[in-house]
């Protein structure tokens, strides 16, 4: 039978109980955990400190009608071990920052809290803290990633050089489908499969990736897709100074994602390109660095990794098709101003 | 003139431009600050980290009404600085994450930003990166501090060993006194001081104290009374194994306060015991560490450290009071259960 009670039932105590519970054995280099005013670790030696936090809100960055609450809880931890992968950093430990409306079920919290915590042991993550509010409007969901990377191993987006090739981990444009059909029910397209529903509701970060690129120092720079892969490559461009040609032909766009765009009388390079939370890794490899990448692709299964462009001197960015070169289109905003 | 755009206006990465401007430049163990897809900081050698993470949460924590821009940047820091003197660590760096209303204005946001950056400053925090996201309701705004302590060094709850002495530092109950005059107007009571509402909105954090403690080994068990003095010292008991006598005459209930509870018809010891956010700290040490006190004493200013009772062996925590003896109420809850 589940369980009816709402969070406000049982009150911030027992829900941080309900949380702690949930959390297994601590490790070695856990000094405090949950419970005591701040969480204490022992860093890792000799390792730089890698520090993101990104946050879910409800009506935002997902709706409860289509996301459940194991959707939300794998997402908020997703999106940040992403971030983390792009610099090239181990996950380590996390923080949860829960606002919650009073009416949510703990039924809800215990799925959401498990879910997140499975991904956690998934990529041998900590959680080691957080807080719980109430909200007077949307379930709110912030993490706090705590990673870890070797001095001179960390990835960032100023490094790329001319004649780098430009690299995209795994497909593109399903996350951006799977969005788009959930938000348009009665879109002119056919339903997208459940591949591309499934990777805008519960993405995976490319954790074993980032981290391989970081310690093979195989990549100049990187960066996830969490706002699209135009986004991505303008931004690389932009921090390390130097132009970009991407081929459109090379994209490896999602075959279910390029069918629905398609049936929904959508560019199907455009729609990918543009759309976000794709949170695979986009970086830029020399090509004398073919080797260093060969010892990568060891470490990731079948996650397929395609050249897509190269970096140029210009600073222009630019895409190639049919014969034709144009400049690259803008990407995605969270939270897009109209000025 | 005062600029009346809003953050929708100007769009998620005008808003982190905005805030990235505004941080001053970085230390040298700031490897990477805010605009990668996460910071990259180096950490104190030999040291450990300590996370903490707390968010505000508009109509819950605070009220636009009542609380300025300025109150609103101050408090969301204070409160994790407080976390991290609580465990005895210097604070290092924040993380900031926010969701925000579409009609917040810029120049709220500026003044915000510019409180957290100035209480920042104060203590040696360097803001390293964040989240920007839009918020269909309340203002969300979540802070995760990072501090640093040495092993053995850190201060935790449940150190306190019978025969110690409880201490509490500053003064007790003004918080308490100026939120329920907000919240109240037409209370009973008279106004309380401009030095109670300020309590209530731009609380300090006893970092220096913290760090004091914590280094010189001053304290068997410490917490912030982020939720009052009765929960602290139920806590402390909790976690030790202990219990703990405070004597009612000797707590350091701030006179405006206690002014201000008296002629609103409450008893002040019950009043500035269940009152929360006073940001003080309680912590228990020996008679023996007399001189380790002292040391502390010569870092903290004039900020009076107060002895109010002492642990005992019996698991009661009681309160003595004008010759009788019963056991202290329970403290405040940010998110009560009514189950």
């Amino acid at each position: 039978m589940r369980n009816s009670s709402t969070v406000a039932d049982i009150g911030e105590h027992a829900v941080i109980e309900h949380i702690r519970e949930r959390v297994p054995p601590l490790p070695g280099e856990v000094v405090t955990g949950i419970g005591d005013d701040a969480a204490v670790v022992e860093p890792d030696r000799g390792a730089l400190a890698v520090l993101t936090t990104d946050t879910l809100v409800e009506g935002v960055h997902f709706d409860r009608d289509h996301s459940s609450p194991t959707d939300i809880g794998h997402k908020a931890l997703a999106v940040n071990l992403s971030d983390l992968a792009a610099m090239g950093a181990a996950p380590r430990h996390a923080l949860l920052a829960l606002s919650l409306p009073a009416d949510w079920l703990v039924a809800d919290l215990d799925e959401m809290v498990d879910s997140l915590l499975a991904l956690a042991f998934r990529h041998r993550t900590t959680l080691v803290g957080g807080d719980v509010a109430a909200s007077p409007g949307p379930l709110v969901i912030g993490v706090t990633a705590i990673g870890s990377a070797k001095p001179r191993r960390v990835l960032r987006r100023n490094g790329a050089r001319p004649d780098d090739i430009v690299y995209v981990s795994g497909t593109i444009g399903a996350a951006a489908a799977g969005l788009a059909a959930l938000q348009q029910r009665s879109h002119p397209g056919s339903a997208p499969s459940a591949a591309c529903r499934r990777r805008h509701l519960r993405p995976e970060a490319r954790v074993a990736l980032g981290v391989a690129l970081g310690r093979n120092r195989a990549a100049r720079a990187c960066m996830d897709l969490s706002d699209g892969l135009s986004d991505a490559v303008l931004r690389i461009a932009a921090a390390s100074g130097v132009g970009v040609r991407l081929d459109a032909e090379a994209l490896p766009i999602h075959p279910d994602a390029r069918a629905w765009f398609e049936s929904a009388g959508l560019d199907p390079v455009s729609a990918a390109l543009a759309g976000g939370e794709d949170y695979e890794l986009a970086f830029t490899s020399p090509p004398a660095f073919r080797g260093r990448l060969r010892h990568v692709r060891r470490r990731i299964g079948d996650l397929p990794l395609t050249p897509i462009g190269v970096v140029t001197k210009g600073r222009h960015v630019r895409i190639g098709r049919g014969g034709k070169d144009e400049p690259l289109p803008r990407g995605y905003e969270h939270f897009p101003g109209v000025g």
